[in-house]
């Protein structure tokens, strides 16, 4: 009898526990949706500040900018973080075209991330196209010395997620100039990450890693339909001349900074959460859905657990990571302070991969936490989030890895997101403000059930 | 022992099916998605033709664009059904303005379709702002005679489904003039259905039903910016006056087609599977999403089931209905046909919810038939369609409801749908290639799923 009143009483414990979260969820999306600040939050990074290239005078008011807010939130802490970022700069705007037959045809480029300049009056050649790193060995010195060579491998079409496109293509963009160099090209141009055909050019950042700096060979990303016209063009004339000039400069590298808040946890307070995105974005557009939205989803996030009226167990940080795009400094400097400092995350989730309709997350965890995620599924359904895989989390929060921590990335839909990545179209009017908020509450949502049910501990293997 | 055999037999017959299947639907994806016609075919009837009214020029060229792009395809029979339509017209642009201590504001307005226009130079009176068809008892004669009454409940920003939200709001468009009348109101004005705070007034239908075109009082739709400061002015002076002009001309009813084209069927030809779209659009915009998208992926299922090699067991039908907009006429006449023809339509599926990423579908079907298609969510899940649920289907396809066919409509995710739908801003570059690329092929698979397994027949319970 006594059995029986327990398993009643487990029972209906349970059904109460997750009434309270359904409740608790019902609470936080409503929240998002009405009384949403991240949507005003992005408006201000994107049309007040813009591009916020690491190192760059936008980037610095987007620091004091987004201390600013989080201490208007009423959070426990606020504090910036040091971190040395590299400083590079586009200078003005670059100029490419074509020649074959007397005749110049200007196409759209813009210089990688990190590129060098051309020498002055730029660089004219022959051009040799390539599908990829793995063709330049076949071409040899002898068919690329002197040359420009060309990266045109598009991006899968028929992949489901354009992440899994994007990462079968990016070697061109970030290898593709050393590479290219070790045979003798003086340039390369690389197609845009882009599945559309249009004219923008989309940067990003590439790699000479340890080329002396006199023997490096600049690289610029054309247009997909510019890709495209030069391609045909090749087939029609193949000595058909590419030329292009561009201005940019390394600087040495300059003091930047994490921007950091925190609710400390009421009964777990050495126990850490932390929700992020990253603060820098490339300087073409104004960086709305790479990552604005997901540094305003981020302090959202600790925004709707204060408006919601719930207290969190452990300690919930925000982290607006600087120097994503080009470096990753922020997230090694985090990760470093707090394992200098003995700090115990137990689980990071990163916003990284544009403000669409969230769909859910991908996570880099143990099976256990897994099975935990697992079991709430039901509670997201009404919320239309339905993906939980796993799989990668974040490229900032990547470096707090370790074999106790839950690490998740939100997934919102992937379909557009390579239209604006890196490119001048990367803009606060191309983020829908429902889909920019229902992203902050599955965010949410995700940390109140961490909060609360906590990480399943991982039984040490002995060595 | 012949047990078990017979039990690895079917075992793996199972086995064998369900890799069939995999592979169709990969086929499928993969077509639409590198060579997929559905967006050229869009940017022909948004580009080309632009908003297809019922009775309008443009719906007679998308008529015969779309006839002849159905016969280029190769199909068994292409066919035009003859259906009246009514013909509406907006004349030339609306004008509309709030006047108060002699200042004169501009707001955007466009006329309800089926509205009358206002007297020759326009009306002007104090304005009632209501919250709904209810308020209007309340208020009574004394307080709406002789005035214009503003509804302006807004689309619940809090429900997920924007479908939802606009069910929700959309009787103070279509019936707020009828009820307005009863008490003596001289003009309506309704706020725009859309969730977004912006400057495009959106239309869409409204009825007068019995009442006699004398006493008709003009209705129009104010853009969410528009009502905001409306409103805001009536608080601070309830004596404000609006004033509106409108051209709108109601004609008598004109010849219009459906167009329709199928495969007929190999095993089973008199079962008939039918997918569609409307041809018919507002004139705000060029339709793109409401509805050329369901018409270029209803064609396109066809095109693909024919690229990809698939011989269909049943007839598929392509229907292109005219008129869901502003009577429904199309659907109702193709009703009407098959049954006095005694065709057996098993399955009908519409795509009239724009070309977002497809999430899945809602079904109106019976028990056995809805289990069935549960069983076919794994194949669904490599491209993200998750969303199966029972529900409505499509406007043009419920005049054929019976007891024995399944209806479904196509759900793409809903987010960005009424920031569209009705408006100006209704248009090509509002569409997204690839999302409505999947839509097409996520369509196709579910067609050919119920081609290949059929539906479960019900037995008719004995009056």
């Amino acid at each position: 009898m006594k059995k029986i009143f327990t398993l009643l009483f487990l029972a209906s414990a349970i059904s109460f526990a997750q009434k309270a979260d359904e409740k608790q969820l019902k609470k936080v999306y409503s929240t998002s949706l009405t009384n949403g600040q991240s949507y005003a939050w992005l408006d201000h990074l994107s049309n007040k500040i813009g591009g916020r290239l690491s190192g760059s005078a936008n980037a610095a008011k987007a620091v004091q900018y987004t201390k600013a807010e989080l201490e208007a939130l009423g959070l426990d802490k606020v504090w910036l973080q040091e971190v040395m970022v590299p400083k590079w700069e586009r200078g003005k705007a670059e100029e490419a075209y074509f020649m074959s037959g007397g005749t110049k045809t200007t196409v759209p480029i813009c210089a990688l991330g990190g590129s060098v300049a051309t020498k002055t009056g730029g660089i004219e050649a022959e051009v040799i196209e390539v599908q990829g790193l793995q063709d330049l060995k076949a071409l040899g010195k002898e068919k690329i010395q002197g040359k420009i060579v060309f990266y045109n491998r598009p991006m899968q079409a028929d992949l489901i997620s354009t992440f899994e496109a994007y990462g079968g293509c990016v070697d061109q963009r970030y290898g593709g100039a050393k590479e290219a160099l070790k045979y003798g090209a003086i340039g390369v141009v690389v197609r845009s990450m882009n599945l559309r055909l249009d004219d923008y050019p989309h940067t990003g950042s590439m790699g000479y890693e340890d080329v002396a700096v006199a023997d490096r060979i600049p690289a610029a990303a054309i247009s997909t339909n510019g890709a495209e016209i030069l391609s045909k063009q090749l087939k029609k004339d193949p000595k058909t001349k590419f030329g292009f000039t561009m201005h940019c400069t390394q600087y040495e590298d300059v003091l930047s900074h994490n921007v950091i808040g925190e609710i400390t946890g009421s009964e777990f307070p050495n126990e850490i959460i932390i929700v992020g995105g990253h603060l820098d974005s490339w300087d073409l557009g104004d960086g709305s859905h790479d990552d604005g939205a997901g540094v305003v989803q981020s302090m959202e996030v600790l925004r709707l657990i204060k408006e919601t009226g719930y207290t969190p167990k452990r300690t919930i940080r925000v982290v607006l990571f600087m120097n994503e795009e080009n470096g990753l400094r922020g997230g090694r400097k985090y990760a470093e302070v707090a394992k200098e400092k003995g700090e115990k995350h137990v689980f990071a989730l990163e916003s990284d991969a544009g403000g669409f309709t969230p769909r859910g997350f991908s996570f880099d965890c143990s099976a256990g936490n897994f099975a935990q995620v697992e079991s709430w599924k039901p509670l997201f359904k009404p919320y239309l989030i339905h993906y939980f895989e796993k799989g990668g989390s974040g490229a900032d929060i990547g470096p707090l890895k370790d074999d106790q921590i839950v690490l998740a990335g939100l997934r919102p839909d992937s379909q557009r997101y390579f239209d604006h990545h890196h490119a001048e179209n990367d803009t606060f009017d191309a983020v829908n403000k429902r889909e920019l908020e229902l992203g902050a509450a599955t965010m949410t949502s995700l940390v109140y059930l961490f909060d609360k049910y906590g990480t399943v501990k991982e039984k040490k293997i002995k060595g």
